[in-house]
């Protein structure tokens, strides 16, 4: 098994600012620091102050090209042990960056953005607070894992299902919230299903948003908006506060569930966006739709195949064709599903059928899916399986996803380009020496924008030595983003420093061209004040009304911090 | 035609701060306010800035039972202009109260919150900046009104729907988002399904949220978000800044469409909301669907029927019935639509169908609508059409606000409860004595929540001689609004005191019990904060971030303003 590799030792002897980090506090005044110290461990308990070094290499690692060692980390359990917390970071003046899991893989992970602040580990708050079967909902606190609430539904019969992202099984379901992300299911943009957060805010005082700060208010968890400013968005990817608790609606299991797939040419890209923007728009189809390139089903399904390309990358055409056509792989694949009763499932159905009718559209439902299953073990009796088995495995974890069903599955892709043996204890891109940028931006939902999108990151990524993995999620009726990630092995210099340049140009080159990226990781923060803006400078004026010290996460989202 | 009664008029010997109010500008020191008014004459434009008591009466009006009269009245016509007014604004310590049309109907009207303010009337700002019809949005500015929107959208034969609220034709289609109003359509959550603002702050800053600060950023209008804080929430149902410009998504033509009515008796209402509660929740019934009583329909048609009741008020339950039986009105009436393609809308009604069995549903669609006219026309030459015509001509403008057809019909409900000759040259409230005053609480769709709400205000509505016209809106898929209104001849002291009483029983009442408004208008204003709260402390934090002066709205959502 690999030996864990802290960020910090990428290029120890290239990068200023993650020397100056291994020499703890740093610009913090040592007894300063050491009084917080001691004032947390008599908040929290000792043992969950941690400021030894292995503990802060921890924490330090990334699967970027740099990333910033804490000065140490804070384990509180609860909401009044965060407030003790931030009141004595606020009175020292010390910076805290709260985690929930720290599993923002590829977006910065569980490292701060800047140098001397301390991570506030919430893992421990990890409390399903509640869970209501009448009207759909349950109340998490942050270190609540997606493995751990599907767990819950299932195990307790609830007859509710949630959305998982992507991030796999121990990923928390608030960070993911808070950070924007998405998934595969009816509630797929996880933003619009909140209901009410608890946060606290950097002097200590607990804000509960939405209707949550009226005493006994019964359509808290129901409805949104509150009375008065809607506050919710202004704590989503910002440093405005620590949330501690979100109200997440989910979904009731619908009477009938169809999963679809349709895999397709390479010319086919914007005929199938423009086919199924239209789709999106009317609300017919309600889920995010994802279309990957075979590059990113590929990554999920093995490793580049060095030995095959001759030691030669970015993949070769020749090969690149070959590995499709032996894994039934189309240049475009697409994967969604549709939610509702017998009658309106059958009916979208059909009109998707009609409506894909140049290709051909897989559906998949429990049933039809344990019926393919015996079909394949039949036909491999006799040898005629011919790659069904395959097809039927590399599906089920999508198929899954699309019920909610959180899954480690796609965290493989990110080891795409990682040599030498695989690590066989963990599916965590950390502890597998997975070098992962993303690179995420966003685009209207039009195929003469897709295709605008691809020649222009293609060239990129092949100049640098990397191949393009890109996901095209139809995120809302009218949007998507198009998720790409310098995919590298972190143990080499080389395709480090090629990583970052590509990352960079890619970044720059996006933006110029007016592709916003729909979130960002430390390497990306500082991109993000393209020109002098009000936006950012309100931004900083709302940062200094809460949280005057700036002692939460400073640099996060937060491109003009000193 | 009777006269304007200006809203100062209603109680002027026992209103302290009407009284106030009619001597200008009150607190104010005289020569600053005479500079500011010769600073925005210069900036704007002599002819757009009226300060002569005619215009202040004009703008001091309400349908509720006190209003403040404004200092003086502006009418700026660009972004430019804001700014300009905005800077003098700030300059001079004057408050500006932005208004889009004035029609806040029952919440406040054209009146600002508080004494002293000089309204920002942006109605000529009524710019239709952009319609794009392969995304579905429009850019509007706040002057625009429901009717220009659904004009141009017609008339250039956009394919693109619009939702209305029920507020008519003139009323600004950003003043309603902003209040966080709702419609009747798949995109009736009006707060949802804005893309871009443009913000302009008390110092003269122009904020574009969301990717509008991006230089040609690609999805501006197709995603809201943005990158960084998602800022938009909390420029709604507040006072900090002038919204001057805002993207809204507007729906394709769905291929098929079909409104749906029933009418149940008194004890269906809590079943009709346990049966339509689980369709919304799924995702398949996709419109806010309104739930109406007996009163409210009767409201629409008809004054109340001082004559037949024998001057007694409320309504007494046999002549209740008998109006009912005569306009074949049930206790409960429901509306809602289904949108989407031949298939879907077809397998919906099914289900839908299924669902009410125990009900008679009519689906109606522009086919068998005119189907029914022709019926309806052949059977009364025979006198056969048995009140067929009444009922046709009453489901009209429901049906065409589900397609999202603006019409001034709702505005007659207003009327309920005024005497005499009608105004025939007017819909507006204002013009036709209309005392109109909403409370609008939210709750959790179920039909045991809707009847204990009804439970709760029947009585207090009775007790003060008024009659509950209630509508339950199911608003998103977990949540409802019990949109109620006190209506009242605002001519009549005895009639006003006895609104004001009622409407602060109701207020109180329902806010002890949990049932928090979703909005409010002046005299609810400093009923929001029941106890000490943070919610409103960070409010007031950001208030003061980004209007140091608070020169914008001093009041409006914010109950503890000094």
């Amino acid at each position: 098994m690999p030996t864990v590799t802290p960020g910090a030792a990428v290029q120890p002897s290239t990068d200023a600012r993650l020397r100056q980090s291994s020499s703890a506090p740093g610009a913090m005044n040592r007894s300063e620091f050491e009084e917080a110290l001691e004032a947390w461990s008599h908040a929290i308990g000792t043992e969950y102050v941690k400021a030894d070094p292995r503990t802060r290499d921890h924490y330090g690692r990334t699967t970027g090209v740099e990333a910033r060692r804490p000065l140490a980390v804070l384990y509180p359990e609860s909401t009044e042990q965060v407030r003790e917390v931030l009141r004595i970071a606020s009175a020292q003046g010390i910076a805290v960056y709260p985690i929930s899991r720290g599993k923002n893989w590829g977006y910065g992970d569980a490292a701060p953005v800047r140098e001397n602040q301390v991570v506030l580990d919430l893992k421990r708050m990890n409390r399903i607070i509640e869970v209501n079967t009448q009207f759909c909902y349950a109340v998490i606190e942050p270190g609540v894992t997606q493995e751990q609430l599907y767990k819950y539904l299932k195990v307790n019969k609830t007859g509710l299902w949630m959305d998982s992202s992507g991030a796999g099984l121990d990923a928390s379901i608030v960070g993911n919230i808070l950070d924007r992300g998405f998934g595969h299911t009816r509630y797929g943009d996880h933003c619009l299903t909140t209901c009410g957060m608890q946060v606290v805010l950097a002097g200590g005082e607990v804000l509960n948003t939405g209707m949550g700060h009226y005493p006994g208010a019964r359509a808290h968890r129901t409805y949104r908006y509150g009375t008065g400013p809607f506050l919710d968005g202004i704590f989503t990817q910002s440093n405005f506060g620590v949330v501690t608790q979100v109200g997440v609606w989910l979904m009731p299991e619908p009477e009938a569930f169809s999963a679809f797939f349709l895999s397709a040419g390479e010319e086919s890209l914007p005929d199938l966006v423009d086919r199924l923007a239209p789709l999106r728009l009317q609300g017919i189809l309600q889920s995010t739709i994802h279309v990957g390139n075979d590059l990113r089903v590929l990554s999920g399904r093995m490793r580049y195949p060095w030995d095959r390309a001759g030691g030669r990358a970015p993949l070769p055409r020749e090969l690149r064709a070959a590995l499709c056509a032996e894994g039934a792989i189309g240049a475009w694949n697409v994967a969604g599903a549709i939610y509702g009763s017998r009658e309106t499932v059958a009916a979208t159905r059909k009109l998707l059928k009609r409506t894909l009718s140049k290709y051909r559209v897989t559906f998949l439902n429990d049933r039809t899916l344990a019926l393919a299953g015996r079909v394949q073990r039949f036909l491999s009796r006799f040898g005629l399986a011919n790659g069904l088995g395959a097809r039927l495995e590399s599906v089920k974890p999508v198929y899954g996803l699309l019920k909610g069903i959180p899954t480690d599955e796609p965290l493989h892709g990110a080891q795409w380009r990682v040599r030498g043996p695989v690590n066989p204890d963990s599916a965590d891109p950390l502890d597998c020496n997975s070098g992962l940028m993303w690179v995420a931006p966003v685009l209207s939902a039009s195929g003469g924008e897709a295709t605008r999108l691809v020649l222009l990151i293609e060239p990129i990524y092949e100049k640098h030595g990397f191949d393009a993995l890109v996901t095209f999620t139809m995120i809302t009726e009218r949007a998507m983003i198009c998720v790409t990630n310098v995919a590298f092995d972190r143990r080499l210099p080389d395709e480090v420093a090629r990583a970052r340049a590509c990352y960079e140009e890619l970044t720059n080159r996006l933006a110029g061209e007016g592709y916003v990226s729909y979130r960002t990781g430390p390497a990306g923060m500082s991109k993000l004040d393209l020109s002098s803006s009000v936006f950012w400078d309100v931004s900083a004026r709302i940062k200094q009304a809460l949280d005057p010290k700036g002692i939460i996460s400073p640099g996060r989202y937060q491109p003009n911090a000193a």
